[in-house]
């Protein structure tokens, strides 16, 4: 392909994200047009060869392929509602974080205006877009994913996961749930080391080695969450972790900090054991979290 | 070092984790005498070639360096509180899981009976003792450690982080509350996609290799925590989190499931971005953990 080949994009939304992924698409060459709502925002992509559109809907005629980056579901609608009509026969991938009720309510909208729709999940930062760490999901028109693969590619490895819409979002959001218990975990784990003089810099490589080793108790979990069987070759017993869970929260509380990222789990743990997993895995407390499900 | 020359330990405690000890020592040919308050638990270790002790006491007296690894404090104090005098001159090197100031209390109760103390804190489950993926951290007294270093880094490799008693358990401790944060949103991550019929057993992959991309995270976050800056670099502002955690939440909620293992999280991240740190980075949310602080 040579570079005037390449399909033409436009991006709606130039924050951190939708920035990174107009100027991906510029260094691959293809064609590139970009609005924001506040103006000044395009400038640099400009400088590097994007078209400004003066409005969504100019922007919107520009490609068969319209990329939406933008804070949330209301400010999808607030920059997409006047303008429906100008997307009928195009592609509409919209990578705006969601729930998988807001992305199935959204694929009607554009099913109703003629767009096609897909549904898309970023998993990166900014930075690592075009890089081997960026994966994207996608879900929705799988006639779409396949139209624009190779664009899609650019920005990262693609996961389409099926023509229900909600899919993607239903992905990210757990992946982001996974994400943000684990930065709970770090944050209060610097706040121990600091309390008692160590730096944070100088923690972070053994605190990195250990969740990587500890990651791949995913596995394990995710066999037994789909068996419902707690009991089999446990190596870590519940009650030992309870007991030392406790430890944890101690330890907080004599520090003068805060327990409150860690003590729900705590908690979950302790109601198991009180309903008689002592000897079983932890990965029972997965069944406290279906409201309505007794210990 | 012909087998024979190989130092005699003592292990007081034969749970999952003592046993696995103990194997690990057997493997390498170090005599090995045990003893458990439930004494069948030592037959498997019998039958492989370890020494059975009648008591605590007769345990100590065999070897000159003592491994405890039971359940926690109140259970070694229930086992050596008698038999502090049999001690004297010898390493007892204690692996309980404890809070730092419990390690400094029993260095001093150690002290007070003429013992060498060395608090160890053990990274790893016991499957994984004797491989390379085990850890140990020690603190404490510097000519144990360095005595028994060769032992030692049988059971995984060594790391002496001071003569400070509570340094292990610091450690420890805090590499522990990383873990469990990163297990809860684990579970909480496959409660969500189980919730819309996905086996959990499908979405582990993508689970692990999302969580290992952005265990990186721990690297930039101990940068800022430590500078106090939050504002330098920022790729994913506070603002732009808060409201994708709100999506987090609302998926719980709309699927049933309890948001109760997210919810502390997004508290802080609303707190902060409310207290006008929306454009700084979300590492910044560690000050909301000390006890006392403002947003
Ligand atoms: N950054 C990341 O690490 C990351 C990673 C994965 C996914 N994402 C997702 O990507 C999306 C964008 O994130 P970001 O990092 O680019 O956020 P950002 O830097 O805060 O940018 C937000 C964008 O939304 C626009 N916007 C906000 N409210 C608007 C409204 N009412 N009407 C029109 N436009 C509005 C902003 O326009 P103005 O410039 O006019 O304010 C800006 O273009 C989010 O859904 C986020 O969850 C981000
Ligand atoms: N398993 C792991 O993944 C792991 C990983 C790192 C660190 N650790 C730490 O290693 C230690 C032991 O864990 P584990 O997995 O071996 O636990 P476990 O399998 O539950 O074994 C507990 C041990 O403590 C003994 N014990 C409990 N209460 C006692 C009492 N009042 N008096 C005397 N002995 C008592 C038990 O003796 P009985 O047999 O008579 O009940 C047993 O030997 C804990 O501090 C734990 O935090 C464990």
């Amino acid at each position: 392909m040579t570079e005037t080949d390449r399909p033409a994009v436009t991006v709606l939304g130039l924050g951190a994200m939708g920035t990174a992924l107009a100027e991906a698409l510029l260094a691959e060459g293809h064609p590139v047009t970009v609005w924001n709502r506040t103006a000044t925002r395009a400038d640099p992509l400009v400088e590097r060869g994007a078209a400004r559109a003066a409005t969504p809907g100019e922007a919107i005629a520009a490609s068969s392929l319209v990329l939406t980056c933008l804070l949330d579901y209301a400010s999808v609608h607030e920059v997409l509602d006047e303008h429906g009509d100008a997307l009928r026969g195009r592609v509409l991938a919209n990578l705006t974080n969601g729930t998988p009720a807001q992305a199935r309510r959204f694929a009607e909208w554009a099913a109703c205006h003629g767009a096609d729709y897909l549904d898309g999940g970023i998993m990166a930062v900014p930075p690592q877009i075009a890089t081997p760490e960026a994966f994207l999901l996608y879900s929705g028109s799988r006639a779409a994913f396949d139209t624009h693969r190779g664009t899609l590619a650019v920005l990262g490895e693609s996961h389409y996961l099926g023509e229900a819409a909600g899919l993607a979002a239903l992905h990210d959001i757990a992946l982001l749930s996974g994400m943000y218990g684990m930065f709970a975990g770090i944050v209060h784990a610097f706040a121990v080391v600091r309390a008692e003089g160590t730096p944070a810099a100088e923690f972070a490589p053994l605190l990195t080695r250990w969740l990587s080793a500890m990651g791949g108790w995913a596995h394990a979990a995710a066999g037994q969450i789909d068996s419902g069987d707690y009991t089999t070759g446990v190596v870590s017993n519940l009650g030992m972790q309870a007991a030392g869970f406790a430890n944890l929260i101690r330890t907080a509380e004599e520090q003068g900090l805060s327990p409150e990222l860690l003590a729900p789990f705590g908690s979950l743990l302790r109601r198991r054991a009180e309903a008689g997993h002592a000897r079983e895995d932890i990965t029972g407390v997965i069944e406290l979290l279906r409201k309505g499900n007794p210990a």
